[in-house]
């Protein structure tokens, strides 16, 4: 097990790779802990949670609400958790999320760590300290900033994980090397998924770097004013597609991505769009798709990330070098009319 | 108007004294400000909020709950509320609470600022960051520590203030006297009740130097592990008693006072009881009650200010000089029992 700090503005979040759940114990006194995770994490893994109180909550995105925080408070009261308690979440990133929320409010706030058990919440969710839930058809309208005391990595967890969740995870990953790594993106390049399946070690470490790489963004600019922003890349057009074609996040991000490659050969010189699209089919990730072009324009006018007549945009000038282009409103409409489908 | 500004370790408190409801607009931009109030304080001041948008929540602790927080976040997304909104709690310590509390999850946090309306606000809630909700039988069992962005005091919204509010606010005022302040007592030896209601000038000098104490003693110690706790004076044996006899809080925190004062004269060599008590009744406060001694300990024992076999509980050493002892629970069973009543 391999131990890294990351301080943030108003903590530090210890993370622990190449680990594994049973070392949970000398991370945190067993006595004074409670795991909250899901059904289909806690079926597949149940033997682990021997001698740990566990909340169980149903899994999936539409359990991400209010009324869950409700009915894990009621349960966190019955267990006679006070203040000295520290909350662990298991499990993909609605339980990340929602563990790190019920953390911060409840008696003002336990202390809490997470072992992500999905590729998404390894690389992205179980980092950066934003957590929170879903509002009625509002995603993390209710939420906060605060970092989580650890974070461990136990990739013998991925066993149980559906494909479909592996491919999701790849997109943020894919876009992690086309915003920050080239060289991380010529490892992609060289592997493929079920390569990554078949090899722990290399698993290990790529979901390590990963994580070092939004660790590092988060650190730079916890309060997203500009580094931070380079992690919506394929994320603006891919919200807006995302909600109403009901897609995967990880294939609305990929869409939005490739789109974004497009845009960005038109305003900041991008030449590897090809290469990039490669990638993503190379991890069974859509890229191009026949939407309504009008209709997801005028919902990322809406996007919270608008302001005024413009709109900050995230472009690649190369593999591995986002940027954040500020583009009219009136410039980007049109060009998101002419993009090829 | 008199502006003071105090630094807490996030963030600052700009307090506005001696100012009106009418100077909010001075403070904030009303375009981008949504108030908070409750039936009780809209209906009195209606003219006040016009020009306003303004949710109006019915009054009263048996409201300061999460349906209640449900309701004012949906009215927040329907008036499409964005992170740029200032969110104003006008009111007692319920709206204070749950206006600071909303402000922190909502888009993972709005700036927030307070008028607070009663007393007990003015000089207690409104002021140190303490903000949440009521889960169940549990007082502010859900919450966070987070400072508004300013306070503003309108002494004029007080006469709309029923007098038990009056006489409920002035038990935190005597505390805050009896902990830190021995001219301040004096102060209230020489006046009354009336006499206050009858000096706008008065009053608000009164109500400055409390919400002052309390922001020094935060200022001290936010995250309560030392001075801050002395702010409990009274208040470990008032809850105690406060819900099993549905005491008003001011009601409780007063009893509280008064055996605190006795358990002070044997532990502490405390010996102003009397004046004390002769202060709490001239302002219309409860003394001595004959509660159930035995059933007021093992409620007490389970407050979370316990540790392990000892208690930390809140003492004078003379008027104006507060102090926290650990008492051994044996012993302090045995000084409840013997209480006078
Ligand atoms: N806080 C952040 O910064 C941040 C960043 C990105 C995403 N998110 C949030 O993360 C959520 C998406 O994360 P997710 O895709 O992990 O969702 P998820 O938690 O719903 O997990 C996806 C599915 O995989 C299952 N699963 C997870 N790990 C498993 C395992 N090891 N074995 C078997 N099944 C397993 C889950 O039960 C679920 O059915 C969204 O709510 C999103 O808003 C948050
Ligand atoms: N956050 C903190 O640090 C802190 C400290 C102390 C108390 N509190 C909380 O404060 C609450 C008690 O405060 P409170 O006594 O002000 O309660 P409150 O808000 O319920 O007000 C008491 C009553 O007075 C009414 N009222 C208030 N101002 C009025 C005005 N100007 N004119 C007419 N009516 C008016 C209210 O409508 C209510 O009916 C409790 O919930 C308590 O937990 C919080
Ligand atoms: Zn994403
Ligand atoms: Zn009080």
């Amino acid at each position: 097990m391999q131990h890294k700090k990351y301080k943030f503005s108003t903590a530090a979040t210890d993370f622990y790779f190449g680990g594994s759940f049973s070392q949970l114990k000398t991370i945190i006194d067993q006595k004074a802990t409670v795991l909250l995770t899901d059904e289909n994490v806690f079926n597949a893994h149940s033997k682990k949670f021997k001698g740990w109180r566990t909340i169980v909550i149903k899994a999936g995105e539409a359990y991400k609400i209010q009324s869950t925080v409700d009915d894990i408070i009621d349960q966190l009261i019955d267990l006679e958790t006070d203040r000295k308690t520290t909350l662990v979440g298991i499990g993909g990133g609605v339980i990340t999320d929602i563990a790190g929320y019920v953390a911060a409010v409840y008696m003002r706030g336990l202390k809490f760590g997470f072992i992500p058990t999905s590729l998404l919440a390894l690389v992205d969710a179980s980092v950066g300290g934003k957590n929170g839930i879903d509002v009625g058809m509002y995603k993390n309208m209710v939420g906060v900033i605060r970092q989580p005391s650890f974070i461990l990595h136990d990739i013998s967890l991925l066993k149980s994980l559906p494909d479909k969740e592996w491919i999701n995870g790849f997109a943020e990953i894919i876009k992690h090397a086309c915003i920050k790594d080239a060289a991380m993106f010529r490892e992609l390049e060289a592997n493929d998924l079920s390569v990554y399946q078949k090899k722990p070690k290399l698993i290990a470490a790529l979901l390590q770097r990963n994580a070092q790489l939004k660790a590092k963004v988060v650190q730079e600019d916890e309060f997203e004013t500009s580094v931070r922003r380079l992690l919506n890349f394929g994320h603006t057009l891919g919200h807006a597609i995302e909600n109403q074609y009901a897609l995967m996040h990880g294939h609305a991000v990929a869409i939005g991505m490739t789109y974004a490659c497009h845009i960005s050969a038109q305003l900041s010189g991008f030449k590897q769009t090809d290469r990039v699209v490669k990638v993503l089919e190379q991890y069974g990730l859509p890229t191009y798709m026949s939407f309504d072009r009008q209709l997801a324009f005028d919902l990322l006018k809406m996007d919270k990330k608008r302001e005024k007549k413009e709109m900050n945009y995230v472009l690649l000038e190369k593999v591995g070098k986002g940027v954040v282009k500020s583009i009219p409103l009136v410039q980007l409409e049109k060009i998101i009319q002419a993009l090829p489908k």
